[in-house]
């Protein structure tokens, strides 16, 4: 029997449920397997008018997906109004993320992808991750050095190892350890999410030009050639330090599987130029397969029917083909 | 009376001197304006069997560029094995060089274009600049400080404010100062060399979502935006501090004339992402238009009849356009 795809709706006030409903709106054209929404009913008819079907159990999700959105009811947010966020709203979008999780972990719900939150809002209310990332891996019990976010779009997947730090800082946060935990958790979720048997991964160099052996900096000499010769002794195949202004051109980006990057805008400027409306972001090192859009709550345009599902559609599409992925090979 | 366009062979061991001749192969197709090539004759035999046209004056490159590749020969260069360079090879491209910038300065021809060098080569020769653009600078008058560097493509132009620096060692090259002097060179190029009467500059932040109101990093706070404001109190038109992985997709790039980055590969990514094969590197600031293609010597493959001239026809046609653009306003 087919297991549904569980979606948070995020932040009620964020464009989430806008952009959950336009997939769903979407499904049949789209391909898109059965799933169900987590989240509060109010904030899906704030903005959009289609039929929703109050579920309590996600199997039920199956039946009902051709005629309705699935929804499973939380808590409810108070007061809705579409890009005006507020503390009821971020409580609510935690209690969303949180039963999500808790589904896709039980098995009723075959994959995760979340919606936006607001990490100011949830911040406001005592929430102490970074993101919903580290969230999820505290409550599938993985600690959060462990997971890893894959940028995934049609030609390219893209790995920051590290994300949201300041530049200069970047070289305080990686050693030869951390590329080397970063390059196994990576080939393996290209192995399992992927089916890829045998991935190819590439290394961005740090400096321009990957450092001319020395002449524009060391750290392609002190830290990345040291993680890719243990990595290769491992028996993964991994090429680099590139220049990283050269490694992201079509024919460049046909040699690889995943690209690994020491800093965030290495990875994500790349993937946002060339799929800025199809880029998904997915976790590797759970146990269970985790997408989300690649984009934020977007208040600003909440609740003027402006919103783009494409980004959703495509996290949507990628948790159904890493979990059918996984399924097989289980 | 149309002038011709002066193209520095590069070292006549690189592939050089095949593109300029492969350049001239297409001129029709490709509506190439006439120009001549500056080098060692030989250094062309050795690798295509095409009609030269030996010409002392530039001017007489009008009437037989349809029929021969015109070509004014420096001093030979000894013995010339593609993909082995040596110093005599070095020697040549630098005089080379140096009568193309002659020869483009007074008059006789339209613009520079200049075929890939070995600095490596150069140095071993005595040359003391970190490169061409330094050269061309000295030998036109100006300051290293004031020419600034554009790559240009068919929908992104950018401009990495510094350049060949170790990442680390960026900030220490960067000051409010810098920025506003390379954004007024930009401007002032997009005026002159693009025709565009009020360009639009767009600057990327360094950090991660360009620094989050400073969570990720305060060089947005402390450096560009003080910045911007004296370029705004100037009257130029600039936004930033972006983020800098969403400022390239198609609609971003819509909004901007030229991107300023502050490091090398945030500017030559979504570059090379974006046009790898047709990326032309041109030097504002001059008095003269130069242009060159975006690549190397490429030794590996000189003399195998592999390199790709569509970045030399794309460096002539900019050039070209430029150098009409110039025309038009003097």
């Amino acid at each position: 029997m087919q297991t549904p795809l569980a979606l948070s709706l995020g932040d009620p006030a964020g464009i989430g449920p806008e952009v959950a409903a336009k997939a769903w709106e979407q499904r049949v054209e789209r391909g898109l397997v059965p799933f169900f929404v987590v989240g509060d009913q109010r904030s899906i008819e704030a903005v959009w008018h289609g039929p929703v079907a109050r579920i309590t159990d996600p199997a039920d999700a199956i039946a009902c997906f051709d005629e309705a959105l699935p929804i499973i009811q939380v808590e409810d947010a108070g007061a809705i109004i579409p890009g005006e966020p507020n503390p009821a709203g971020a409580r609510c979008s935690l209690d969303s993320l949180e039963l999500a999780v808790g589904l896709t972990r039980s098995g009723a719900a075959a994959a995760l992808v979340t919606g936006p939150v607001s990490k100011a809002q949830l911040y406001g209310i005592g929430f102490t991750h970074p993101g919903q990332t580290e969230f999820i891996a505290e409550r599938c019990g993985v600690s959060k050095d462990k997971v890893v976010m894959m940028l995934a779009g049609p030609t390219l997947r893209a790995v920051p190892i590290t994300t949201h730090v300041p530049l200069k800082d970047v070289l305080d946060h990686v050693s030869v350890d951390l590329i080397v935990a970063r390059a196994r958790t990576t080939e393996r979720g290209l192995v399992r999410d992927f089916a890829i048997e045998n991935p190819r991964l590439a290394i961005a160099g740090f400096n321009p030009h990957a450092g001319e052996s020395g002449a524009l900096g060391r750290e392609e000499i002190e830290l990345i050639a040291p993680a890719i010769e243990r990595l290769r002794a491992e028996g993964i195949q991994v090429e680099g330090p590139l220049a990283a202004d050269t490694m992201f051109h079509a024919r460049a980006r046909a040699k690889y599987d995943a690209a690994l990057c020491l800093y965030h805008d290495q990875a994500l400027i790349p993937l946002k130029t060339l799929h800025f409306d199809e880029g998904v972001n997915l976790t590797l090192g759970l146990p269970i397969v985790r997408t989300a859009a690649d984009h934020g709550t977007a208040f600003d345009i909440a609740g003027t029917n402006q919103a783009d599902p494409g980004a959703t559609i495509a996290a949507i599409q990628l948790a159904a083909f890493c979990a059918g992925n996984r399924a097989r090979a289980a």
